[in-house]
């Protein structure tokens, strides 16, 4: 990517301006490239990590979780945040166990997404988990969710349908639709 | 979608705990299903509207910025906040006439996607603008952007290659890949 003009921008000043039981707010006084000067606010995150679990005989592992911010349920693939010295390949395998209660020998990266690029600094990796095991489950306390097996067809006619409206979830049917037609 | 269990969890208390010069964080207390209770934090957002002009020669208008929570430079299609009292309609045509100077006669909505299930409400209507004339850009204060005039064969192609990350932008284009080339 080639930029005709210079559009960084300096930060002059930095504060903390929330710091809540979850969420943390950075208010930033910037530098313009045109000389001029702005205030950025947004949310400090560790970034995150996704994964697909595909068994054995192709069928994807989906979670149906109830999303407050929204009040309604959304249809994921397992994901959560990096803990403090993880790298993302670790939270996907840790993830994996918890949410799922699978251990994948394969865990292959396809991509990086930023979710938020107006007002957040989160990144998702996004992961595919194969060659699965089983053992039990360790759900965070107050994460109640529901556990579907789905095949990848009827998983992508719902992201058609508009019923899979999660940007990670989309997303990452998206890429591994391109992978499993190897058209990248 | 059908569920296993219910999910609902019943809001108790509520209150905004941070408004800062744009970011709005809402604190609200809730009853899970299991009768246990958890704290929720989330951003609270207008929803928002992103579209693809798409040029009579098919090529397509993609706008690079410098976003300051990642500290570097994004390629994404025009998109904006909705203002009080608009449709997210409304605002992809605002939009367009501000950051890109065009008008124009169609404007198609592919989806809605929800960027920040987790910790934020926001949604954004991804549409395609179609049938362009040209008036004057009017960009916001502060808002310094380079514009570009993209293949859709180059946009995909750096989507492939982790250049395009953002997750809007980047469901912009799988959607309208698949409209292209009449998948769905």
């Amino acid at each position: 990517m080639k930029s005709k003009k210079d559009l960084t921008e300096k930060t002059i000043e930095s504060e903390l301006v929330f710091q809540g039981h979850w969420l943390k707010v950075q208010r930033d006084k910037v530098l313009l490239p045109d000389g001029g000067k702005s205030i950025r606010e947004y949310v400090l995150h560790p970034g995150a990590a996704l994964m697909i679990p595909v068994l054995d005989d192709g069928r994807l592992v989906m979670i149906e979780q109830y999303r407050h911010p929204l009040k309604r349920n959304f249809l994921e693939f397992p994901a959560g945040k990096i803990d403090h010295g993880e790298t993302s390949l670790q939270t996907a395998h840790r993830e994996l166990r918890e949410e799922v209660g699978a251990v994948a020998k394969s865990m292959q990266l396809m991509t990086r997404i930023h979710p938020v690029i107006g007002y957040g600094d989160e990144f998702i990796d996004l992961y595919m988990a194969k060659d699965l095991t089983w053992v039990d489950p360790e759900p965070d306390e107050g994460e109640i969710l529901n556990i579907q097996e789905i095949s990848f067809d009827e998983a992508f006619a719902l992201l058609r349908q508009g019923q899979i409206t999660d940007v990670k979830t989309s997303l990452a049917l998206f890429w591994y639709e391109k992978i499993l037609n190897a058209k990248w």
